[in-house]
C-alpha cells in the first residue's frame, strides 16, 4: 500500500473529519508545552547576543490540518518572545514551516493561517515597527524523507505522527485474530514491526540531523508504552475493539475472513528503552531524559479548561467514551480501513467498534501512554 | 472590497478553470526563459567558487494554480544545474518557494508537485547520491506585504499578476461607459490609477528589497504598454469588449446602470517608462534594460510547437479566438465581475464578450503587450 496516497486523516472539517475529533492530540500538545518551552529557551541561551540568529527557522512535522496545527507555532512564538524579553533582546524573525503529507488539506490551513494573522491578540507576529515577524509555509512530503535545505532549520517539532510506519512490513506469518501486536501475535510478527519502526526511526533522525543545524533543539511526542514488552496489553486496548468488531463481521458473513487476516495496522508503540537505543545508534543527537505521560481517552472530546483560550470548533456534545473514541480513530484511520475492506463496512465497523469499547473497557485502561523526548543536535 | 478575498484565478482543473484557461501566461513565460537562464547565470558566476552558498532560495509569487506553476522551477532547475556544470561546481541545494494568495489551490499544486518530484525524467532534482536537492514550499499570502524573512532569498519570479492593483483607487468621477482606463476616461481617474499603481508597485519593491539578499536577481513580467498615454487603444482593447457587452445589457435591463458605472477593473498597465522611473526612485535595485513583447491572443489556447514538451492538459478543441479569449478573462476575472453583479449575468456577459470580440478585433490588436524587467538587488 502506498501510505503517502492511502494515510491521511479525515479532511474538512465536518463531524467525521480530524479536524473535529483531534482533542486527545491537543491535550497531549498541551502537556508538552513546558518542554518545548524550555527547550526554545536552552536555543536561545545557547547563542551569544553576538552570533543570535536573525531568523529562526521552525518545522513542525506531521502538522495536520484542524485546529492543532497552529497549536505548536503559537507556542513557539510566544516562548521566544519570552525568551528575548528576558535576556533583554530582539526577537528574531521566526519563520514557520508547516509539514504533512502532499494530501493533507493544506487550503484549510492556509485560510485558518490567515484568521491567526489578522486576530489582533497576536501582536507578536509584528516587530516593534509594525512589520511582520513571523512567516509559514506549507512543506508537503513525507518526513520519512528530506524536506528542507542542508542545516535550514533551528527547531522541529513532531507529535504523534512518528508511531506510524513508512510501510507494513512483511509478515512471514498470519497475526491471526488481531490488527495489531498483541499477546497472541507470532513473535516473528512482533519482530518485523519494530523492525520496520527501528529503520523508520532511524531514517527519519538521519534526514533531521543533516537539515539541523548544529545546536538545533528537536521535541518529539509519540504514543508509546511503558513496558519492554512490544505485544502488551498497554498500547492494544485501543485497537482490540477493532479488531473485535471485524471480527463479529466475520462470523456475521459480513467480511472475508481472508480481508480480516490480511489486516494489520502500520503502526508500532515504541518505548522509552527503544527510544534511547536508537538515539544512541543514530549518533547526531544528545537526549535529554524521556518523559512519559498519559492523556485519558476523555480528552477526544474537548475540555473547556484546557489552559488554552483560543477559539476552537470541536465536540461538545456529551458523547459516551466509546463513541467519541470512536469518531476520533475514525477520523485517523477511516482511508486505510476504506481502501483495505471496501467503504461499504465503515458506518458498522465504527459503530460496533464504539459499543465495544463502552461496554468492555475500563476506567484504568482509557488512557493513551505518550513518550516525548527532547534532543540537541551535535555540533 | 477585499482583493485578498475576492480575486483568485477560477480554481479546479474544469472548462472553465485558470488551469486550463492559462496558455497566454505560458507563452509569455516561455519567452523570458532566456532573460531568467541569464539572471540565474548572473547570480551563479557572481559567486567565487568560495562563498558559493550551499541551498540558493528561490521565490515564485503569484505563481498561481495550474500548468504554469512549475514552468518557471523546473527552468530555474535546469538553467542553475547547467551553469553549475559550465563552471565545474557542484549545484547547490534549491528551495523553491511558490506563493500565491491564501485562497488559492494550493492542494492541486501539492499533488502536482508529487508527481513532477516522483517524474523519473527530473533526475536533477537529486544529487549524485541520490538525495533530494530541490525542496518546495507553499507560501500563501498577498506579495504586497512581506512573505519572507529579512535578507532570505537569492532570486525572485513573477509573472502577470502585477498589473493587478491591491485595491480599487477611490474616483472622484464616474468612469462613464467604461470599465477601465480608455480615451473617454477622466484625467482624475488616470491619475488616481497611476498613484494606487505607484504606491503598489513602491510598496511591492520595498518589500522584495528587504527579503533579497544583496547581488539577489529578479525578473518582472507584467501585461503593460508601449506608448507613454494610460488611455491609449493599446491596453483597452481587451477590455472594450467586455465594456460593450456589459453596456447592451443594461440596454437590455438586464444590468443595473448604477451597477455597470461603478464597476472598474482594480489593474492597471504600466509602460517601460513609469517602470523605469519606479525602480529609480526605491533605490535598492539596478535594472537592466527593459525588454518588451507580445503575445498573441492565439496563445489562450495551448501552441504544439511551444518548446517545452512537458504533458499538461490545456484546452485542443479548434475554439474561435473571442470564444478562446473570453473563457480565459473569465477564468481570470470571474470572482470580480460576480462579486459585483451576481453570479446569474456570468454565463451571459462572457457568452456576449466573445462573439463581440470576434467580431470586431483585428489581427493587428489581438495580442497582449508583456514587459520584462531584470533587477539586480543593490550590495
Amino acid at each position: 500500500m502506498d501510505m503517502v496516497k492511502f494515510f491521511h486523516m479525515n479532511g474538512g472539517i465536518g463531524d467525521a473529519s480530524y479536524s473535529s475529533n483531534s482533542g486527545l492530540q491537543r491535550t497531549g500538545i498541551m502537556k508538552t508545552k513546558g518542554i518545548i518551552e524550555q527547550a526554545i529557551s536552552d536555543l536561545c541561551h545557547a547563542r551569544s547576543n553576538v552570533n543570535f540568529p536573525k531568523t529562526l527557522v521552525i518545522a513542525d512535522l506531521g502538522c495536520s490540518s484542524g485546529p492543532n496545527t497552529l497549536l505548536v507555532g503559537s507556542m513557539v512564538i510566544n516562548a521566544v518572545t519570552k525568551t528575548c524579553l528576558e535576556m533583554g533582546l530582539k526577537s528574531p524573525d521566526i519563520q514557520i514551516n508547516l509539514n504533512d503529507l502532499p494530501t493533507s488539506d493544506f487550503n484549510i490551513v492556509f485560510i485558518a493561517l490567515q484568521e491567526f494573522q489578522n486576530n489582533s491578540t497576536n501582536d507578536q507576529l509584528r516587530d516593534v515597527h509594525g512589520q511582520p515577524a513571523c512567516y509559514f509555509t506549507g512543506v508537503p512530503g513525507s518526513f520519512f524523507g528530506r524536506l528542507f535545505p542542508m542545516k535550514s532549520l533551528n527547531f522541529v517539532h513532531f507529535s504523534y505522527s512518528l508511531q506510524w510506519l513508512s510501510q507494513l512490513p512483511e509478515l512471514e506469518e498470519i497475526n491471526k485474530g488481531n490488527i495489531y501486536l498483541s499477546c497472541t501475535t507470532p513473535e516473528s510478527v512482533s519482530r518485523a514491526y519494530f523492525e520496520q519502526f527501528q529503520t523508520d526511526f532511524l531514517g527519519f533522525l538521519r534526514c533531521r540531523s543533516e537539515e539541523m543545524m548544529g545546536g538545533g533543539r528537536m521535541v518529539l511526542t509519540l504514543a508509546g508504552r511503558t513496558t519492554d514488552d512490544p505485544r502488551g496489553e498497554e498500547s492494544y486496548h485501543l485497537w482490540r475493539p477493532l479488531a473485535m468488531a471485524l471480527q463479529d463481521m466475520v462470523f456475521e458473513g459480513l467480511v472475508e475472513e481472508e480481508k480480516f487476516d490480511s489486516f494489520n495496522l502500520p503502526q508500532y508503540t515504541t518505548s522509552p528503552t527503544e527510544i534511547m537505543n536508537l538515539v544512541k545508534t543514530e549518533g547526531s543527537f544528545v537526549l535529554d531524559p524521556v518523559e512519559i505521560f498519559d492523556v485519558n481517552w476523555k480528552a477526544w472530546k474537548r475540555e473547556k479548561n484546557d489552559n488554552d483560550a483560543s477559539e476552537v470548533k470541536q465536540l461538545t456534545e456529551d458523547y459516551g467514551v466509546g463513541h467519541g473514541v470512536s469518531k476520533a480513530i475514525r477520523a485517523g484511520i477511516e482511508p486505510l480501513v476504506a481502501n483495505h475492506f471496501g467503504e461499504a463496512i465503515l458506518d458498522d465497523v465504527f459503530e460496533r467498534y464504539g459499543q465495544i469499547i463502552t461496554a468492555t473497557s475500563s476506567k484504568e485502561t482509557q488512557k493513551l501512554v505518550s513518550i516525548t523526548i527532547s534532543l540537541t543536535r551535535k555540533m
